[in-house]
C-alpha cells in the first residue's frame, strides 16, 4: 500500500498511526496537496491528502479510507466489535475531525504553521488567540472519557485515539498544547506517544520551523 | 426511532433523506442545538444535531449515525455494494460533509441563515461574496459526475446524493444555487427534489425568513 500524505496533515497522521497500529506496512508519498499538481489531482479530486492507494485503488478522503481498512483488513479491528461500540468510536472520531478541528485546528495548525509553509498571509491573531481557549475545553474532554475508560472509546485503541492524537500532535508541534493544566488528557496522549505507531511522526519536520522542545520527548 | 434534528440544518437533512430512503420510519423532535439546554446535552455531548435515537441507543454525528444505520438496517443499503464502491460514496459524502460544507455552506448558510435565526451579528459579506463563487465549482463537480452516472456515486443513488442534495437544498432556500447556470447538476437536483423522500424538507419553514420562491417548485 501507498499513502499520499503531507507529513504534518493531521488527517493523514491519523491515517499513519492506524495503519501501523493494524499492522499495515505502507509506503509513504510526499505531497504538498496546495500546490495542485497535475499529478496529484489525478490521485486526489478535491487535492487534498490522504489519499490511500492499495494496489491501484484509490481511496481519498481520510474517513473513507478508514472504513476501507476496516472492511478489507480485518485482522486487528480498530472500530469497535459491535454496531453500538462503532458508533461511539465514530462518534468521537467526528469529535476530533470536525469539531475540534473547527475550534482549534483551523484557529492554531492553519493559522500559525500551513501560512508559513504556505508562506501566503500572516497569522490571524485574534483566531490564534481563540483557538488557544477553545483547547481546554477538548483537554477536559479527553481527561473526562480516559477517567471512565482505558482509552477514549472504551477498552481497547481505536481509530478514536488515532483521531485525537492526530490533531493534538500538529498542535504539540507548535508548542500550544497546555498539557500541565490537563494531567488526565497528558496521561493519555503519554500513552500513545510511547507506541511504536506513533514513533515516525515524532521524526517529521517543517522546514524553517522548528517543533517544540518536548515534542519528540516521551517524558514531556 | 426518533431524530432529534434542526429542520434547516444540512446534516440533519442528509439523515431525514436516507431514513426515508431506505423505508424506515422515523418521529422528529425539533430542537434549536445552539440553546445548549441540558435536556439536549445530554443527548449530544457535542450539543449538535442530529442525533439518531434507535429505542435508547443514542448515535450524534451525522456520519457515525448512517454507518449504524447500515450496519443494522440492511434491507436498502445506500453505501455501495463492494468495499469500492463504499469507499466511492464516501470520498463524496467527504465532498460535500467537509469541503463543501468550509466553502460554500459555512459562507452563505451559516452568515444568511444562522445568524438571523440565532440574532447574533449581520452576515459578513466578504463571506457571502466568497460563498457565491465558490458554489460554482461544485455545481460543475455535480454536473461531471452526472454526466458519466446514474447517480453521483454510480448507478444507484447512494448517501452522497443524500448529503450533496441537503446542503444544496438549504442553500436553495436561501435562493443562492445558480441553478440556470448549471443545467447538468439542475437535472440531478431535480430527480432527489421529487422523490417522496424528498418532500417533507420541502414544508420546512424558519420563522421570520421566507424561502426562496421555487424552493419548493418541483419545476424550478
Amino acid at each position: 500500500m501507498l499513502l499520499h500524505h503531507y507529513p504534518l496533515d493531521p488527517f493523514s497522521r491519523k491515517l499513519r498511526i492506524g495503519l501501523a497500529e493494524k499492522g499495515i506496512a505502507c509506503e509513504l508519498v510526499d505531497v504538498l496537496p496546495w500546490e495542485r499538481e497535475d499529478a496529484f489531482l489525478e490521485v486526489s479530486p478535491a487535492a487534498e491528502t490522504p489519499v490511500l492507494d492499495d494496489r491501484g485503488v484509490l481511496v481519498p478522503d481520510s474517513m473513507a479510507a478508514l472504513e476501507y481498512l476496516e472492511e478489507t483488513q480485518t485482522a486487528r479491528p480498530l472500530l469497535g466489535r459491535s454496531p453500538v461500540e462503532r458508533a461511539e468510536t465514530r462518534r468521537l472520531i467526528g469529535w476530533f475531525d470536525v469539531k475540534f478541528v473547527r475550534e482549534v485546528t483551523d484557529l492554531l495548525w492553519r493559522e500559525k504553521l500551513l501560512k508559513r509553509v504556505k508562506r501566503t498571509t500572516v497569522p490571524n491573531s485574534e483566531a490564534v488567540r481563540a483557538g488557544l481557549v477553545n483547547i481546554h475545553a477538548h483537554l477536559d474532554y479527553i481527561s473526562y472519557l480516559f477517567e471512565r475508560r482505558n482509552w477514549l472509546a472504551g477498552d481497547a485503541l481505536t481509530w478514536a485515539d488515532c483521531a485525537a492524537a492526530a490533531q493534538l500532535s500538529v498542535i504539540d508541534y507548535l508548542g500550544d498544547v497546555p498539557w500541565d493544566k490537563h494531567p488526565g488528557a497528558k496521561e493519555w496522549y503519554a500513552r500513545i506517544k510511547s507506541r511504536p505507531s506513533f514513533r515516525p511522526l515524532l521524526r517529521d519536520r517543517v522546514v524553517g520551523l522548528k517543533p517544540a522542545d518536548h515534542y519528540d520527548d516521551l517524558d514531556f
